[in-house]
């Protein structure tokens, strides 16, 4: 693909500023078209830089706004909402690569980190010293901190133990324009002007190209682990018993509530039966309370019918969670997914995984669902093609939704409105699920985040087309 | 004092939209002037509408777009940063009355409240249902929830239990313009955009005008609650054992430190004989693991060569903590006082008071200082005036702090800033701190906040000279 006249320009000031690290071969291009989604982007974007210093980030910014070319940040592109991918006439530029861990304080339990820096790095490190950062997504073992902090990313222990937002004190962030900002603190508590360092959590690269967090940490939890894994004859139940749970005032660490079309797909992978079960709900308890909390769940659990093996075990306790852990390979196999991300209060879980059922029926497809049952985040799961065997092997043509998918899917975002939900618990917004902000949002809502945008980015060069 | 022609216009149509919430009699005009801070705005409001419904509040809002009259919302006038305090040619716009608690869920653990509501208020009566709103500002007992929320309000669990905005998943609020906006969610996870709700917590009344606020609850900690208080030769080993009571990896609920002169006024106020005392600090454990942690940090306590008296019991916890509540009281006596409010990472509590120990011989004051140790969050006092008998009795000029102590409390933010820390942990910039808020922002930050301010209100209608 031979550049158009402006871009010959723009890549030439970018590899005169920045050298090798601006990338235009087709391995780097076609990688950054895509993210675990399965979108992909349309057309090749014009070069992946891959930044390994602050000033190559700013230099990059400053070079797009002359020359008025749209820029995507990236991490390790591992999001689920195409908010990452960059397509024809973009700078896509990494932070992948800035992957140092700047300082750990003990004292204060404190880290700055660089954004490139893996989530399950950062864990290892932290653990030898006895702390902890708590967002842990799925991904965290191929997922960038930067990663997490755009998308606020959540995970298994969010309902206990918060989301990114909540373990963030302070970023620094290049502007549009390359401009350096230092956003929030070292501290726990300050109201000094207003939150913008929250306001740069979930922004999906819109506002600023994160290059540094101060990340709160936490002590390692002490203690038993307590694992439950009970089975239910119906996913009602199991989502009555979830929120039992939490009210009998239990605060479980984990809660993950699987359905039986989802138990269907991870026995078939895992060569188990366990297609008879209605529902599985996996229950984990820490710190000093754990075994009292397990004993209480148990008892909800029993008496909503349901059958439990409690363990205190470590081992015993990571085998009952083996069926959780099977189930995104077990999609995978299935073919390629739409994983939706939508949110309730708790109460409404059962009647959402209601609606679930009532979708499926009606468009003759199968939905496997799993939920962190402890904050009422589901993940209902769309077969829309055929298995793949990663980014890399993707045919020519990005993936195309079928039209009853889209049906479908309209009509649980739907749904989840109405029982008080909200589109997306963490995946973000991202090209996917934009055609339903606006409905969440309201009118002035909408037209307002659009303005807040134009005050960071006022020539619109920031991820154009992602979110809004 | 008779209105100007436009201010007559303005006062005519208030009255004949909304009656007799309009107040222009001297003691509604003259008490809108005052908060806590000791603080009195130049001149008396036009008017201070005291709103009962949502339309109430966007009536006044388009009259006073209308007119272009500016608006300072306003709550029980508890504030310790003069931002509620409305002045000549201001309309004061109170939602003290709209006090209605419209939902609580149980299941969910969630309350939707009306803005008057008082903290502690909500608190007895979610206390009958077992559940707990977590921000507990020391003035919980007279502040209100919009109050807490315009500025993310702390209090004495923070470190442990989070910030106001840990504990509110939504809002509505009315714009300048009078358009009603529902910002976040009912859900605990949720990315739908920019966090517009954590935008609006501490914004200190000039994004908008809270009006419902959707409040994440929790459950009533149980069990025993550990009190410790001990008693050290010197602030700095009493701070020293505070930072290394959390590195431990104890959690307590309250952890406070009361200085030498601190102490002493106590002792005078109370009776007591205290003066002899470095300093104390008080801690509070709770939850499972409360009695061991007590005496982890009792361990930790000696350690550093502190006097420990520990007590499971509620009455004599409470006992030990009377010194604490007696320290504001105290301070009352002396006479008017200016309360600061820094943070610092808690590895540089002792520092911070060394630096304040320095302060006071410079310049021959003495800076009598609590502090919440738990999270880096000091209050140093300084007085700059005789004794008041409340906002009514206030004499026709306002406090005028002497130079000296301007200077004084200068130097103090500067070493705040040096040691890694901010201006304001938990009272907010208002009037009295909006000197130092560049200094601490930077000029591209305070630029930043400042378009995003005209983003929600263009003609800068709502409470102006405030933070900025």
């Amino acid at each position: 693909m031979e550049a158009a006249d402006g871009h010959g320009a723009v890549l030439r000031a970018l590899r005169s500023e920045l050298g090798a690290i601006v990338r235009t071969d087709a391995e780097a291009l076609d990688g950054a078209r895509v993210d675990k989604s399965g979108r992909r982007a349309p057309g090749r974007p014009l070069a992946v830089v891959e930044a390994t210093t602050v000033e190559q980030v700013q230099a990059t910014m400053r070079i797009a706004t002359e020359h008025r070319i749209p820029v995507v940040p990236r991490g390790a592109g591992t999001g689920l909402a195409g908010a990452a991918i960059g397509g024809e006439g973009e700078i896509v530029l990494s932070t992948r690569r800035m992957d140092r861990i700047l300082e750990i304080s003990v004292d204060d339990e404190i880290a700055v980190v660089e954004p490139g820096v893996l989530n399950g790095e950062l864990d290892a490190v932290l653990a030898e010293r006895g702390l902890w950062w708590p967002p842990d997504p799925a991904s965290k073992a191929i997922s960038t901190i930067g990663g997490n902090i755009a998308t606020n990313a959540g995970g298994l222990l969010c309902a206990k133990y918060g989301v990114t937002r909540e373990a963030v004190l302070g970023l620094t962030v290049v502007l549009a324009d390359g401009r350096l900002l230092r956003l929030g603190r070292r501290t726990i508590k300050g109201v000094t002007g207003y939150d913008l360092t929250a306001l740069l959590i979930g922004s999906e690269g819109t506002l600023g190209v994160i290059v540094e967090a101060t990340l709160r940490l936490r002590p390692l939890p002490s203690g038993t682990v307590a694992t439950i894994s009970a089975s239910f004859a119906s996913v009602e139940l199991a989502a009555r018993a979830a929120a039992a749970i939490v009210s009998s005032g239990v605060r479980p660490a984990v809660m993950e509530l699987l359905d039986a079309h989802a138990l269907e797909a991870i026995g078939e992978h895992l060569g188990l039966d366990l297609g008879g079960r209605g529902a599985q709900l996996l229950v984990q308890t820490d710190g000093a309370a754990a075994e009292s909390e397990a004993d209480a769940a148990v008892s909800v659990i029993a008496e909503l019918g349901g059958d439990s093996e409690l363990s205190n075990d470590p081992d015993e306790g990571e085998r009952l969670f083996a069926i959780r852990r099977a189930f995104h390979p077990a999609m995978e196999a299935r073919g390629t997914v739409l994983i939706e991300d939508v949110a309730v209060p708790r109460s409404a879980l059962a009647a959402m995984f209601d609606a679930i059922a009532r979708i499926e029926s009606k468009y003759g497809i199968s939905i496997p669902t799993v939920a962190h049952a402890g904050d009422g985040n589901l993940h209902p799961n769309f077969i829309i093609g055929p298995p793949t065997a990663g980014p890399r092997a993707l045919a020519d043509e990005p993936v195309v939704v079928p039209d009853h998918i889209w049906a479908a899917a309209d009509e649980l975002f739907v749904e989840c409105l109405r029982l008080g939900g909200t589109l997306t618990g963490e995946h973000g917004v991202g090209v996917l699920k934009k055609r339903w902000l606006r409905a969440e949002l309201g009118d002035d809502s909408y037209a307002l985040q659009r303005q807040l945008k134009s005050v960071f980015d006022p020539l619109g060069l920031l991820n154009p087309g992602k979110v809004f």
